[in-house]
């Protein structure tokens, strides 16, 4: 029997956003061979997205190993669940009800599948490639237009009974509080820690300190980077709009870590990229509101990689990692 | 080579309480084959008290199985850790400071002996032989004096990176709410669920509804028993107050939901006596705080094992379930 050469293996990393869809072939050291990316809003119907990908990536697959060397297909995407290999109900693509993708994929690419949704396929990315390196027991935060999550527990991802565990955006950090704009629910993290919710912060904050500079900006071109940019400059309002962002933030964390009591918090997502005017108020009230014995132990830590990278990195490495029970061949 | 005979062997539960020990022989079949109790407070030192335990244990296991058939030993202990062996600056308890007991109990019994928290403990008895036979991932919580937690996630336990994860009842459920009596955090969901936290409010409440059956009773008096006896005569302010309680447990639970997506939620302890009364409420606000693909998924129910019982049991199963990775030999 002939000892296969791994470093030879490849997978394709696939991470599905509402707009934009990037893909990447990866070795078994996680480096990126070749990437691109299609728009996926391009595409109403499910078959001609998988048909379009397929005559992207399949010259590439046989520039870099051919099909005896493409150990299969790992997919990052909205409501995934890896369960059942399905992307289900998701709001923000064209493709509506459960859509059977894993299946469809395999069909066309002759490999196999596996799905997971976008926060989880970072969590393993990190955990495999990047700051989580080693890590057995984190939580993966993402910070972006929503706040997703990935949790990892015992070295394998926690997907609950349907596959759809990991919502912290979703838990209600301020019951009664601010309603959120598409789930009606109120007080939720997503609705204060999201670009989004501080947006909405923002635009409160300046209309009660009317020397704030951000003042100076029409009302549609709020936004976090703007908040981020005033913050820079010292204007006390915007830094304020990002301390009470990380307060919310950390008393979220606080409550996660009591949970599952993780060596680390990675945040990610362009939030992150207001630096200590998030960290440090979100490290304040997350250790302020943790029992004793979890004080002073938990890192809280950006993410190592780029983001684009992560994803396309986290679902490659659904290929290679060993499949979690409850994991459904179909 | 011989075949044992599983319906021979036996293995002791111990469940530690700050007041009382009660201990179990338990067989696999989860049979309890003789019980008995010790008073904890009566040993200010540890090695005494472990000696007390085998004068009275050592006799029955003579009688029952002899040490041939004896497997091993489970202790369901508060501020146990799992992955060590070791009591941990637990408040309630005489032994200080950080206590090797699994180890001590080894030397004496000359057979393994595992530890964890009681909420977990009494989880494993719900999947070994109560509510939860064959469910993978549910979340146990315990309404006692206070309000603990195990949490089973892929047919494992949560014990996250330190060995103390689970401690549910600690988050915070109302920020700046409530202080607790002893943590000293704002809010928790422990100074509301608990027995101590339903007498709260029923003086609260009973101070501003002066017609309240409750106000028939001295200050000293009051307690959750009496809250239940209220309001099974109608007694409106009664009723308010497990509304109340369930309210708040609703809303906590929502949030774990999300975390874990548990199959069910299990209640268990002294509280859940008050039946409808707080169950009711409950259910109604986490399914309204809930994202809405978990919504009328998650069952929430009692345990159906006897309180004393089901600590035993979850202790001895501690003995044959297979070792969670991060388990440490000393």
């Amino acid at each position: 029997m002939a000892l296969i050469d791994l470093s030879r293996q490849v997978a394709l990393g696939v991470d599905i956003g509402g707009t934009n869809t990037k893909y990447g072939l990866v070795n078994h050291r996680g480096e990126i061979l070749e990437k691109g990316n299609l728009k996926t809003d391009d595409f109403p119907e499910v078959q001609d997205f998988i048909n379009a990908l397929y005559d992207k990536v399949s010259p590439l697959i046989m520039k870099y190993c051919g099909q005896r060397h493409f150990d299969g297909i790992g997919v990052g995407a909205p409501n995934a669940n890896y369960f059942t290999g399905t992307i289900e109900q998701a709001p923000n693509l064209h493709w509506k009800g459960v859509v059977p993708f894993a299946r469809l994929m395999t069909e066309k690419f002759e490999v196999p599948c596996k799905m997971t949704n976008d926060a989880n396929a970072a969590a393993l990315g990190e955990m495999m490639f990047g700051a989580a390196r080693g890590m057995k027991d984190f939580i993966m935060i993402t910070l972006g237009t929503g706040v997703g999550s990935g949790i990892m527990s015992n070295g394998q991802l926690i997907y609950g009974h349907d596959g759809f565990a990991g919502e912290l955006g979703h838990t209600i950090v301020k019951p009664g509080g601010r309603k959120h704009w598409s789930t009606g629910s109120e007080g939720s993290l997503e609705a204060y820690a999201s670009a989004t919710g501080i947006t909405i912060t923002a635009k409160k904050m300046r209309a009660e300190f009317p020397n704030s500079m951000l003042n100076n900006y029409l009302e549609e071109d709020i936004n976090s980077k703007v908040v981020y940019e005033c913050a820079t400059k010292g204007d006390p309002t915007a830094i304020e709009v990002f301390r009470y962002t990380g307060q919310k933030l950390g008393e979220a964390l606080a409550n996660f870590v009591m949970f599952s009591s993780p060596e680390a918090i990675l945040l990610f997502g362009g939030v992150i990229k207001a630096g200590d005017f998030i960290l440090k108020p979100a490290k304040l009230h997350m250790e302020r509101n943790l029992f004793p014995i979890f004080r002073n132990k938990v890192k809280l830590v950006f993410s190592e990689l780029d983001e684009a990278d992560a994803a396309i990195l986290g679902a490659s490495a659904l290929v290679w990692e060993n499949e979690s029970p409850g994991f459904r061949k179909y």
